[in-house]
């Protein structure tokens, strides 16, 4: 039976899951309708919102009209559906889920949506969706009673990887701080609109035959070391011509090239957030991964590399989150 | 009359120097047709490159037939029009010049063709046609006397930026190491291909009025300064995203996110040569630029910023470069 209706609505794509009791997945959706590419739209609906959430999950709430409805992520921003302000970190994890906006759709279906989080500093930070996912991450943590008490850092590695940290006591959990890398996003940039680009093959990421692997992956390993020696100390905007001149010079071949560049900018994330957190004098017991499983097997490897101790990685956190989302909002009937 | 006809062919254009007495320019011409764009071929010319050569100075030569040809840039590289290997660095700058490979063109014509410089270590470096605008600025200094025997800096701001540390003895100029930093080329990767670019408004550079301009050069100022800050150790893949986020929380325009950017990837440029600069022990007695006048006048100051100490930029050091490396090569008659 249809306990929720959870949205996961992005910029790039909507996810829509139809949550049953204790938050078990009874249906997934994937539509390519983000807050930035929405469906044409009608008459009554000028941005689009009001037929993608139909498509999303309208037969849904058909079948069970009473089913509440919780979104996170972009759909609650300045370009989204309706435009939640930002909490500010730190924050204790348990606000998040009392201090969800609503809206009502032209059906009049209320929409509970979960605010982002923002960081005011000299570099101001923000997220929106992550949260939710880091919420995903804790529940699954306190449910194993894994270690209650001791801190965790959460990645969330993708086009901008998220690292949150999370204070935990006996009695709640606490958002303290986080940080953003636009890697994956820089990555792409590179690869496709510089010269770096031009000699690299396309790669599906590990090779075709067994040589293949192999060399992609030492080339990879050669990359992510990069940022902790002497020469990584010229940072990014210099190391990077490496992936260049280590083609020219016979090292690297095209594939090569690429894996290179990916663990060189993984390196560098993690060499940076690595000498962050000991300025910080803050050493978190675990680290847990959740996003793309291939990414985070990259990111896995590269926090060993730099002797971040325990490395897991974590599915399902996006579903979780909308779950313990709306149990801590009350939206969810007690029986469940 | 005319002495030496000098070529700078690098990768998008090619500029054509008729030089006269002491290296005077005589004649300019600057040609869309640089290595990687070169004009339509015909039967005999499979490249492209004879008819870009004959566009640049064919008349020139026809004038005056036993003029010597001498060409630096891209042209001498593997997608060149004949290539030649690179010398390695460190070496004495009177060495290049000894070191020029020839080729005929279907008319006969000799072209001397200058090497590029290679620096072997774990993350190689290579450049070609900036060692000659580098001897150009030697070529200067030396001419004017001015402090014969202390080293010096030379910063060649573009796409890819270059820092060219050089040894000067009483006999000798020794190009001793050089950096290559792939600044510009990040810039407009992130301006034009990621979320930073969206907000962004096209900038002439400092605005048009006068309360603009001082905005335009705040924001600038705001993002040079990061890279030395606590925050900015987290590395160029973190602090690009506080472009965005200082736009969202309405501290910066979209003109303002552009200039902030630009101030921010030069900063950590400077930033990270200064610490590489430390660590080698080596303080140079002046920072000479070469490059496009606007960018040159940014990276004075942000290197001013940074406490570089005495800054100047230069103008004509192509052609000063062609001429000198022609006259260590020995093709120029001696009356000149």
């Amino acid at each position: 039976m249809t306990q929720l209706i959870a949205l996961d609505w992005g910029t790039s794509s909507l996810r829509a899951y139809r949550l049953g009791a204790y938050g078990a997945t009874l249906e997934l959706r994937a539509l390519p309708c983000g807050v930035m590419q929405l469906p044409a739209t009608d008459g009554d609906d000028k941005t689009g919102f009001e037929s993608a959430f139909e498509q999303a999950c309208g037969d849904w709430l058909r079948a069970a009209p009473d089913t509440p409805v919780i979104a996170a992520g972009m759909v609650g921003s300045r370009q989204g559906w309706h435009e939640v302000p930002y909490l500010e970190v730190p924050i204790a994890v348990d606000r998040i889920g009392a201090s969800l906006s609503t809206l009502r759709s032209r059906n009049g279906q209320l929409i509970h949506i979960v605010p982002g989080l923002i960081q005011h500093s000299m570099l101001p930070n923000v997220m929106r969706g992550e949260e939710t996912q880091a919420i995903g991450v804790l529940n699954t943590l306190d449910a194993a009673s894994d270690a209650p008490g001791q801190d965790v850092l959460i990645g969330l590695p993708g086009t901008h990887s998220k690292w949150v940290q999370i204070h935990r006591s006996k009695t709640q959990n606490q958002v303290a701080h986080f940080d953003t890398f636009m890697t994956g996003e820089v990555y792409a940039a590179l690869c496709g609109h510089t010269i770096l680009g031009r000699s690299m093959q396309a790669s599906d990421g590990r090779g075709e035959s067994e040589n293949d692997a192999d060399a992609a992956q030492r080339a990879f390993e050669r990359g992510a070391l990069v940022a902790q020696t002497a020469a990584g100390q010229a940072g990014v905007l210099s190391t990077i011509f490496s992936a260049r001149t280590l083609g020219l010079t016979g090292v690297l071949d095209g594939t090569g090239q690429r894996e290179y560049l990916s663990g060189l900018l993984i390196g560098h994330e993690i060499a940076a957030l690595q000498s962050m957190l000991r300025a910080q004098g803050w050493q978190p017991s675990q680290v847990m991964l959740v996003g793309e499983a291939g990414l985070c097997e990259r990111y896995a490897q590269v926090l060993r590399a730099y002797d971040f101790g325990k490395v897991e990685v974590l599915a399902q956190a996006t579903q979780r989150g909308l779950w313990q989302l709306a149990l801590t909002a009350g939206l969810l009937k007690q029986a469940c």
